[in-house]
């Protein structure tokens, strides 16, 4: 057994891979490629998927895509992993009802961020927890990232959430520095065995390992290296996971570039044939002659440094 | 002929009501109650109706919730006022979709304001709003209410907007301070004929009046001074209008409030007995006793002035 | 007694009016007119003052500026009533810089919010004031206004900085809506003593009163109504109280418009006579022909209702 | 000549380095470490340095320190490279008084953000600028970095700037994403010579450069780098400069990281031989024990790539 903590729901830890929604060039949904992304994902050996999360454009498909979505990758995944399905919303009965759509679905678990409100408070977070642990029996990822829902939850409130709920002890944490607020939750934590899995795109997954973190649930193009790294750590090689890492830093920062980030991932996954059309639904941008050329240097930097697509 | 400048669409000035989404105790829609709430307001003299506006919870609807209502409305009201549809959303598809729906649904226009993104811009607003304005021939209402889309758009990018958008040229304006920012926008409007009306819970109608707006758009539960301060001011009559408009006061800044405006606007539309039960759906609060007793002193106040229901 | 509950420091209860900074035509500090208003509210009858709050446009003024207004207005107001100093900074040793230099000037008390600064959380906030309350040793106010500090105070949060340190039980709330969030933390308050003032121009008064606040902490400019109004309540006498205050509304809410309001609020003491020249310093707004037109009719009404100047 | 576009100030391109400011544990200012560091910059051949800019923790200065700090580094470095004096305020009559000091000093430009402001808009950002360069005859530097000062400088708006006031056509840009705002910017450009310097920690140089910026300005702590990526790719070597720039990015990832970055940056400089004590002013956090252990990963896996300190 490696250095990391066990959360309770061992189910939800290592790596699980957020999925795109990839689009053709009218903006359909591409179920064609929806499934080779799956399964260039499960073949890196992920512990695990997450279907409709930030990183699926969710808030740009309607009702009718959403289940189709959903629909296609559970069916195509079949027995091979988990899934996890997003059900966030800004109304308690719509995330209630996301979360029964994802039970019937055979989601094995469903992420829910707080609700998009003004004037929203720890109280009330608290109580729209409840109502969907109340309504739907299954396991909750409580996603902490804060530019979509426009809400920090501090690591006292997700301890909270965490103690009143049972189902509710999975984390994905994606409010910066990662690395350390995973450290402080731990350390508040007691005897609570939570399961705190970074984000923010993987670029401090090493970081977020060596701060207690069960894994990483992300949608970064190269699975391979997450299921590496995380291998690695556990088995206690530190220096050998870092170098794995660390070589992936020029595309991990390039990736995280505001506002451009998920059509640079859209693009990598189109290289690596896993989408036909790499464009983002608008309002979101695409990309330029220039971005793809300065995608071109860190790709290359890459190859010579050994990593190559599968 | 009153002191307002006249926009384009002559048809979109005075009062347009906009609806809340009446739920019973349990939190399902109650149509009685909606069918009541549009009567009331057309009773009262209003000039249209919005359907799907923030006012509507329509964040906390689902599709199949969000069409049930807008059918509902849109055959209850029949020919005796246009309904200007809600067609808001975070993608251009989708935005575009709810769009095509409300003109089948018979939707004298639509309201979209710009979409939520981060890093969002004033050329991608722009292409927003053409690619609905090519999707479905139909009067669009452009809203500017910062806290729903997380943008301002400054009085340059309305009337790029208006300008390049022919069916772009009604404004709900809800960017405080609105009677100035009404007053800049048709300084520099030229030959352009803009229709801007006023919102905010028609806190402002008086003074956006004497700025140029053509009429405000709101769910104010008094409608019988809205009509009221219109028709008085475009007869020439401003001191009777303020009369009229200032003994409100005390309720329009209560209504104010952020985080619970809603709810006392619903709870008066109950007393008013439009609705059965007044209940936001959750996360949204509900009203405890101390917010019932102010409202008390309020109302009887505004009776002792003179303000009666219908 | 009247209604209200008595918070520990008692000297912080009923009205204190918050001090703009007069500026001559050319932008400097007009020293005489400031003299003015200190009377002007000290003949109102309120039962303190504050000086360098957020309507003293203190974030546009140098420290040399920042000491000029303090001493002459302690030394102008001598014994009449106690002053409350605003001594917020982003940093700590700034803050409690700031908290020494109003000791040495002999106020009454600091007043404080939460340091701006990404990534604040509640361990931070409550460090910051354990860190000024054992360097200074006085009576601290904690201002809780979400739009300068960019950072919500939670009435847990209130509570825990009013447990730990004996010297900050004084809250001036503005988080709106205020009467609900004075409510809530009072009934979690227990056998603490605290005083809760409001303020968001007073626009919320009569409603914080019954809700339990000890008082409000605004510049309104009538403070006249806002003795009245206090003296009524705590007198029992709720419906006269509500006679008084809402008579001002047409005002309060005239006032209460984002980014216009200290201008307009600067105008009214200019018209009664307290200073010379209404200008805010640039980069705010100063008010145009149509804002003073739409002022004048909402001056002219109250006055119809019987309300004086001084 | 390289292929980068030359803008009209020639002077402000290649990497101008922003000083932090050291304090010693106590927390004042350690004017011995400052000297130490304005030398480490300069002997690794920076163009130029940047004092009081956000990264010297300037909001948590006062007017007198704020005033040693920059006469110190004036002086000590003398002839060397020029100095840019950050000089944003929220007060345009503050913000010129603080440009007047910087001129008095000898600094060769000031760095001026948007004042921060509620409901700020493009017109009063550019009577801002407008009101500074009439005041003091000197280069300003904007800079465009929307948390500072909570307002985004969008392209048109810049380059209205930078048309109507000669003097202010350098600008540091940290808008993500940088490298497309960059290229944006310069193809509207036209006739309008512009220096546009990269900011955000250095983290996107490469692109940045690629798309048409003249350098960058940033306190990464690693100047060598900034200096040798810039002349390479300027020498037509951009294969060069990317094997030189991307070897640094587990850095420059780690010290991305919101909250904490600048700590880390401090820690770093305190490695390198300049800090004798590496602590930000609270209520900055400092680092603990585990980002220590991950920076040191950080640093040895650099190390192991041929990054030597000087």
């Amino acid at each position: 057994m490696g250095p990391t903590k066990q959360g309770a729901d061992s189910q939800f830890s290592g790596v699980f891979s957020v999925l795109p929604t990839p689009f053709t060039s009218e903006g359909a949904i591409d179920i064609v490629s929806l499934k080779h992304v799956v399964d260039l994902y499960i073949n890196a050996g992920v512990n695990g998927l997450t279907a409709l999360g930030v990183t699926a454009e969710v808030s740009r498909l309607d009702d009718r895509e959403r289940d189709l979505v959903l629909e296609t990758v559970i069916a195509h995944v079949g027995a091979r992993v988990p899934v996890v399905a997003g059900a966030t919303a800004e109304g308690t009965m719509t995330c209630v009802e996301l979360c029964r759509q994802a039970k019937a679905r055979k989601a094995s678990a469903v992420m829910v961020s707080p609700p998009r409100m003004g004037k929203l408070n720890s109280d009330a977070v608290v109580a729209h927890y409840h109502a969907v642990a109340s309504a739907v029996d299954m396991p909750i990822v409580v996603q902490d990232y804060p530019p979509a829902s426009g809400y920090t939850v501090e690591p006292f409130l997700l301890l909270r959430i965490a103690r009143e709920i049972p189902h509710a002890q999975t984390i994905k944490l994606e409010d910066p520095p990662t690395p350390l607020k995973t450290a402080r939750i731990l350390a508040e934590a007691g005897d609570l065995k939570l399961s705190i899995l970074g984000g923010l795109g993987g670029a401090y997954l090493l970081e977020e390992l060596m701060a207690g973190a069960s894994g990483v649930m992300t949608g970064f193009a190269y699975p391979e290296m997450l299921v590496e790294v995380v291998k690695l750590f556990r088995g206690g090689h530190t220096l050998k996971a870092a170098d794995a890492f660390y070589r992936y830093t020029p595309l991990l920062r390039f990736e995280a570039q505001e506002g451009i980030g998920l059509a640079i991932r859209k693009e990598v996954l189109r290289r690596r044939g896993a989408l036909l059309y790499p464009g983002v639904r608008p309002p979101g941008p695409n990309l330029g002659a220039s971005t793809r050329d300065a995608l071109d240097q860190v790709v290359g930097w890459m190859r010579k440094q050994g990593v190559e697509w599968t």
